[in-house]
């Protein structure tokens, strides 16, 4: 996920202006559920207009509005339900963070939906409309998101078809909310397996993916934390369009979020002292390489030099009786490697005696 | 202990669904107590309805389900308490954050249990149901956990039972509580072992138990903080299922818990301060091998030097003065000697001015 | 941006002195735009008098002061005004804070308008004096910062020429607070790039610039801060300067600074894990270097050693059978070659099981 | 200290349970003082009882306890004064966070004394009722603690001795918290001759020593944050056994403490920071060590390699003009020497460019 | 600056007890300056009492005394003027947070001047009593301090001199605030060039410039922002003794005071980077330098192996085929030569391509 994913008008640029994103994406399609206690209609229009009109049809009416809108479309969608400008260009201008704004007639709620796994998570922008009898969703990607709640309503005997569109909204908030479980489970399995690696090889993989996960805890911490605040608001204040029966399960989609916040922090307190640690892997790693070097350094340099001092050529031109005797000693030969094989055992055992043949990174040798 | 330990369902589930969890575990037992003063009743019931029909005959009742409860046994639970289905679905959604909900007629409160030693802590869920003469406690493990209570319960002059539920709700919260007493005593003792061992020899399993020890901690915060709002959610708000004389006791509880949290957050602080030390330790001794490297090359380099240089051939072929002429002097070998000593007791007490034939790790030289 | 960039007065001075700052500077121009309903005049006056005397002939009046005011020309300004001396001081003490203070008949708020890219920001400050019918600004850099503004106001049908002056302030601080979002973007983008180098070629220059990003983000971070209390203000208390219907412009203004807040949070956040992500990437280098130092030492150190034992003259002067009957075999110099390429076989394979013969830090090795 | 210092039941005991602590302490002493205006009474009693019967005789009366105070003792305290049942407990489960839980009678009080000089610091509990017209202290250690407040007592002209036991309460807190003074000041003159040695000589016990100082700062912190809030329970609410003229001295005394709470956070930032200039300083030492055996190595291998090269045995057995023909050059073995000294003196002038004969942590070189 | 700066008695002593201080300071002098719109008088006094009975002769009086007062002269000033002993104890000993403290006639309070400059801070305390109609400022300094406030009463149409007490200690506050805005001017300047260093020739006195930065920062944030308190203190609350025309100069005092308290912690936050980034530079060079070693040892170790098995004597006394032939080639030497260039030149060629002939430290190669 990019670090900037905000859309965004040159400063200064009117309130309310709505600019056309990137059209390659999905055309736009409306999916209409009207429902009164057990009777349900879907309807596929793409009229806001039209749209509106059915709302009398039914008690309350679910408007799924999937893909790309343009802004012709959404001014159409605002001048048919009263929908404030502020809220049509935070529908475009997307990457919001989830808030809600308190409008005479509507609630707007703009929520985080995280899409794809822990390796490349993307976030995207689910933008709520709900007014009396009435919710608007609208969601640049795929139909499959809220699918389940279809799903729920097209069933019988389901609490949810039977309740108005408060009860809606919840449902959609809840299924946001817990879409961070899956998610926060696969960060968890990442962490354990990063950190399996990280004590027994680390290498510079390890440190890159550290670093991504990091990245991305505290990219989705910027989407979730304010969720809470979103939903408390719901909760909290005087709100009309909220009725008291849908508090309950509301803040038990609250309590949902908490455990994600918590769980999101606890990862990246996690994930911060894991670079410690692999900074502390490559530092012992490194010791380990320095104590193989002295060792054979210490041994064979003292080595090298005897044999070298038996190398020089004092013997050879001079009959001085000074001039290397060793050389013409009847042992000599011998008794050189004797010197260089007592140097190399003193060396060994003053180095087993330090523990140095041992090495620190050994996992095994508890 | 896992990162994420919660159950859940699908995004977009029904609230209130309740699913089977894996039933390998034991099978649910139901020990029901009902209590007037003085007079103790003990049944074993395994019927929901037998147990709300009881309620009648003591003033106070508690009913302890141990073992893996299945939902269908649950849901006959809940029709016969009139148990909220969200409060049913956290039961087995175990791995809940601590925490207090209100229904009409009952609190519904979950705890959690931290079961096992410090090396390897697993948390476990507590479901109570505090109504205004019953509690209802469900616990997935064994039956060991509320024994003590049990026993106060039996014995006569306990104040225990001659109080209503609100009363024995305050005992299993206490006992849950005080339970992280004995577990931070252990912690402080092993972090006191890693402590000792850092400084004189740490090696990869050290770095290993910090980081355990760290996310262990981390992971029990998370468990313990929640359950502080838990007692003064009991304590503060206007609670007609809490008498005003259990509140002395809950104050009492809540102290305790802000010791426990207090002592995490030293633990968690110490730990952090130990990865520093680890790496500042794991550089000393990097430190230390160098310089025993340093050593050894800086003697011996020179002095494998001049024995090279009298290894040069210059004079074998050649009748020039200048054909290395030290070759046949009569102290020509001695004096080697003596050029390559007097390099090697210069460089030494070079080495000893700079200090560094002492090991800066060395913890005897104060 | 140098750390400390306020301007200010030896301490002691009386409060409200007004002193000239650095007069290289532009000239100071006054724009004058009265506007009501539909009706613009635009006027380029240099009398403050004249200015004040404008302000019957239109609903609202903007007036723009650009460049260096000078002591004389503010102070004539306060008299026309009635503005306060201490917020005349501020005006030319610049590099406040961003505030707002209450004055009996105006508004004084200043604004940090951040100049420049990302590489090398400046921030300029805005100064505006908000009164019933007319908003006073000043700032000493050009006139182009307001110009789509102007243009705004010059423009049929725009809400902003039909509102009075706390729009035209709303209008005003919504492009200053939209400035940080092209500013955070290009910070984002090059995070990202420093990401890239971090891992895959760390040097000194990455060093410089991540320590740089964090100075530029802490500086940025202590202007845009409080700005978030300035709009915070406006829109809380009692304000009977600030309309009802402008407070849904200022809330949308106070929630694109929050997600710049957050942004700015992040950033930080990240640039401080890039600074251990360095640390770690050069020890890993390091590493690496070490490795193969090791390898070569380990492997030419006992072969220049068997070298020198065959170099060594024993042979020369002698007749004994000890003297390096080596010398005389037949096969000697194969067998020296045999034992050398055994050494070294053998320690290519034993370094080769360690893993040494492959870098940790390639990132290709997945 | 020890990090686990709380004496505990097993979880599930009975609150107010009594239990004999480790018995090898002190015996109990009892201290009563009574004194009213001016008249002052000191009696060695051993009696609860009697004690509780001689309040009438004084407007006010000091029970001073010190020494080990066995659970039988306590209880008839208890019964003698009406204590609650849980504060007695408190008394005896020593290492109490300091707090005051207030009865209907009396207010407890429990206050960590800090015992021991800076290198090993012990706490103690102070435990404290105050009632309408007594004060019971109960301190496990010896006699000394609060001598001073006895003397003023026994002095003529004290305010003291002319005030109720809520004033004599203050006097104890005052001198409790006034022992952070001189604590603290020994631990800013360790601090600073750390902070030298930090600099000049770092080793291992310099690591441990600040490990040390961060440990008993965190663990003196927990035991003095929470006597702030005791004080501020004392002043802020509506105590009817604190009078108003002793809030004065109370608030200075909270002044006081808030002050040495100040200190402590100083002084564990500080110590935070020692503990990365120690790895710095450590760093700093490893590369100068680096530097000579680069050095060393650089000098002293290419001046071996040419030494190596004329001792080539090429020239021995062929008479090829190619068959190095320096050796029976007339000036062959100046010129090697040449060869030699030019190597080591290029490479010396290389070395001082690029300032590495200079040590980089002389501290010396500014 | 020391850690522990503040004077206190033994714990235990009488609270109001007053104390000499070292007294090779400077004897106390009394200004007195009494003025009435317009009218100033300045008399020399030494007697408490005779400046009480002065306050009568104008509408304000301010008695400032400077140098080292005795506690004889102390407790007549507070017998004078009724000061309470807590405060007089205050007085004396001085390293006070800065605090107000309310009497029933008085304000007390303390303020911090920093005095020296960034190399070698040191905090003096001012101490002053607010009556109704005077101020008694003590300092232990000499007399320039408030010298600027003294210019100002004296020279005529200054605002100050036309006010009440209340705004003279506005015009204290705001001298003693504003001497941080040149302090710490000159911290961001030596911050500044320390970065400079950092980066291009970071050594260990470097190092403990940073720590010593770190700390005196630390110190006087500890002595500035209990400031920010004390004037809000004087803001918000129903101060009798503040007139509400000088609440908007304290204002302006507070925002000072916030200005540089986000200073201090911007620089608090740049000066614990530095010391990471402190770290990386040294790993950074360490690096360098190894790399230098490496190559030299990789190069310059396969051609001495070369040249050394050329050393060897087989081919001396053996008439083997197999004894060295290369030694009697005709082109023997020339090729001996063509292996070490080769092997230097491969070398070469891999470095090369690794990139490590360039310094990654090096801060050109951008």
């Amino acid at each position: 996920m990019a670090y900037f994913t905000k859309n965004y008008h040159p400063p200064g640029t009117s309130p309310g202006t709505l600019t056309a994103r990137e059209t390659e994406a999905t055309p736009p399609r409306f999916h209409l559920i009207g429902y009164s206690d057990g009777q349900l209609t879907e309807l596929q229009l793409d009229n806001p207009a039209a749209c509106k009109e059915y709302l009398t049809h039914s008690t309350s009416t679910w408007i799924h509005i999937t893909g790309q809108v343009q802004p012709a479309l959404l001014e159409a969608l605002g001048t048919a339900f009263g929908l404030h400008p502020l809220a049509l260009e935070d529908v475009l201008n997307s990457g919001q963070r989830p808030k809600v704004d308190e409008y005479d007639e509507q609630l707007f709620i703009t929520l985080a939906v995280p899409v794809g796994s822990s390796d490349a998570i993307e976030v995207e922008q689910l933008s709520l409309f709900l007014g009396s009898n009435y919710l608007i969703s609208l969601y640049p990607g795929d139909d499959s998101l809220l699918e389940p709640i279809r799903k729920r309503l097209r069933s019988h005997g389901e609490r949810l078809s039977t309740q108005k569109a408060d009860y809606l909204l919840y449902a959609v908030i809840d299924l946001v909310v817990d879409m961070g479980f899956p998610l926060l489970e696969a960060f968890g399995t990442t962490i354990e397996a990063l950190e399996d690696r990280l004590l027994e090889s680390p290498n510079r993989q390890t440190l890159g993916q550290i670093h991504t996960i990091r990245r991305e805890l505290l990219q989705l911490r910027r989407m979730i934390w304010p969720q809470r605040e979103v939903i408390n608001h719901l909760l909290h204040d005087d709100q009309p369009l909220i009725q008291h029966t849908t508090h309950i399960y509301l803040r038990d989609c609250y309590d949902h979020n908490i455990q994600i916040m918590d769980l999101l922090e606890n990862y990246r307190d996690m994930a911060s002292s894991m670079l410690d640690v692999y900074l502390s892997s490559v530092s012992n790693r490194l010791s380990d390489t320095m104590r193989v070097l002295t060792l054979i350094a210490t041994i064979f340099m003292p080595l090298t030099f005897v044999a070298g001092v038996y190398g020089m050529n004092f013997g050879n031109n001079s009959h001085s009786p000074w001039a290397m005797p060793e050389l013409s000693w009847y042992y000599g030969y011998p008794m050189a490697w004797g010197i260089m094989v007592t140097i190399a055992v003193v060396m060994l055992v003053f180095f087993k005696r330090k523990g140095w043949l041992q090495r620190n990174s050994d996992i095994n040798d508890r």
